[in-house]
């Protein structure tokens, strides 16, 4: 096979504040096809589509304390990709297989650390690229966060924000499903038409078109909120603490409005947790893998039978990738961000 | 047996910031010991303890939201006692028996909503004040939020603040039993002293005398904290949560420092809930009265074994009440805070 050239996004190096495409250059190095060693049980991978995720974000500081590890200056951005397998050196791999997992914003990987992989059976309804979404990360963590961290009852009253995002899309729908009341919020006219139009959402409203989050609301919740998916923090939570039910839930699952701030805002209505008995949680998915086969039948399964869609803004070109995840941080995306570094 | 002069203290307004003396006053009104008439099924009793708690801030508000009402203006305060009925028109009391429940700030009170009392089985070692404290709602709320909010673990770190309070002293020895290493914070060396070497925990620290509260707390757990039993909210809050370990658990059962502020202080470090994967619940014991006959007799048990202990801070005579219970917002009390308005 060779040598090939291989397209890399590099981590320039740790940063302050949101985000910038300027922060990821790019680097054109060549990798020897052959280059793993026999007994390695390395696999060489072409990537196909890689996902650009806010969580991301808390990679780019120089932090060692937090879940997951800062990216290193100087090398290849990391993150949840769809991949072939070119070359195995691994038992459980062959060449012509997809598999999901951490790779390399690259054209080609090697991959040392094969555990965390997964194989997808590839099937023809389902696109590749919805395992770094609806069958991936983003969808397990919708997952989880609802059944696991909200309890949800039929009938409950439930708001989910960022919610044309990659996870509250899914939240949304998984709520409907449930028998559950359901408004979203969203930055934008478009996404919210998407939100009522396409996602079956009750209700949804562009938060930047809101003076006042608490009147908001109490006009699109005047009996209070069940269930908080929170996916942004910030202001919206602090509205949200002032119109939950009693023994409400709120899953904080991401927090995007705070996450590149070095002094994120203050929360200011915490004492409702305690007269409204609140129950707020926050969660990785990484902390229910285990529920990884029932999610993957039951999401695949809804999707199949049409009950529910995903929304991808999936950019073409590994070329595009450090303007779509900057774009993460200002609401540019319309649904799920990926990257399609190759078809196939 | 005719009419008797009732000293009562009444609730002049509502109040904006922290509880003074002066915002209650003392009427002297008359009471009909045979006013009630047959079929009222109301209650006649002399009020021996009254209780002070802080949650009774709540009360002084003009706010109708909460899981509890406000007073009324002008009428007599209202709180947990320990009384002795005189005169009853309703089955299941009789002339003599002890009762606990809300009661009046006031020497006599009739007693309508029964459905609230608890009968006292007298017992000669357990002193009848008890059933406003350790065997009250604050003893309730320490037993609830500790063993069903915290779900504890033999051998996690456990952070109380408030320690010495009515609520804290509790929690922490019943940690202690449970067999976790238990840190607990108080406002002066005194309380600091009881902590140590009479309540049993591990260590204490007067938070007064530190100036930066994150560091003291790595300074007291570098390992971190599984369990914070949170009763004072703001600062304290802010700091624990910079020092959570993975799947720590706050329990958010008071937020004294809060209380009384019309804006509450920000919380700014949320952001660890998601990556530490920390519950917050708020709760109420109200919600646990199911627990209440497990609760008596498991910690009676521990009480009449020596096994934990009580500290209280009785006044005397319901004249110290208004200034016991405005002293309660500035840490006075040393223990729960009891006044005892006649002994039987």
């Amino acid at each position: 096979m060779g040598e090939l050239e291989n397209k890399q996004v590099i981590f320039k190096g740790y940063i302050d504040g949101v985000p910038k495409e300027t922060d990821l250059e790019f680097k054109v190095t060549k990798i020897d096809l052959n280059v793993h060693t026999k007994g390695s049980g390395a696999i060489l991978v072409k990537n196909l589509y890689l996902s650009c995720d806010p969580y991301m974000r808390g990679r780019m500081r120089d932090f060692h304390g937090s879940y997951i590890k800062p990216f290193v200056p100087g090398q290849v951005i990391e993150g949840f990709g769809v991949s072939k397998v070119i070359h195995s050196d691994h038992p459980n791999f062959k060449p012509g297989d997809f598999i999901t997992g951490f790779t390399g914003w690259e054209q080609y990987s090697l991959i040392k650390n094969t555990d965390q992989l997964r194989k997808i059976q590839p099937d023809d309804d389902i696109p590749l690229s919805f395992y770094v979404g609806l069958l991936g990360m983003p969808g397990i963590t919708a997952y989880a966060g609802f059944y696991e961290v909200c309890t949800p009852q039929k009938g409950e009253y439930v708001f989910v924000s960022a919610a044309s995002g990659a996870v509250g899309q899914l939240v949304g729908q998984l709520a409907k499903l449930h028998g559950c009341y359901v408004v979203g919020s969203a930055g934008s006219k478009e996404k919210v038409e998407i939100l009522k139009n396409k996602l079956g959402f009750d209700e949804a409203f562009n938060y930047k078109e809101e003076s006042d989050l608490d009147a908001t609301l109490k006009r699109y919740f005047p009996q209070g909120i069940d269930i908080y998916f929170d996916n942004v923090g910030g202001d919206m939570l602090d509205a949200a603490l002032l119109n939950m039910r009693i023994h409400g839930r709120i899953a904080v699952c991401g927090m995007v409005s705070q996450q590149s701030l070095s002094t994120p805002i203050g929360i200011y209505n915490l004492l409702n947790l305690i007269t409204r008995r609140i129950k707020m949680q926050g969660f990785l998915q990484s902390d229910y893998l285990h529920l990884y086969p029932r999610f993957l039948e039951h999401v695949a399964s809804y999707y199949k039978q049409g009950k529910i869609l995903y929304v991808e803004d999936m950019n073409e070109g590994l070329e595009s990738a450090p303007a779509a995840f900057a774009g993460l941080f200002h609401g540019k995306n319309v649904g799920k961000q990926v990257i399609c570094v190759a078809r196939d």
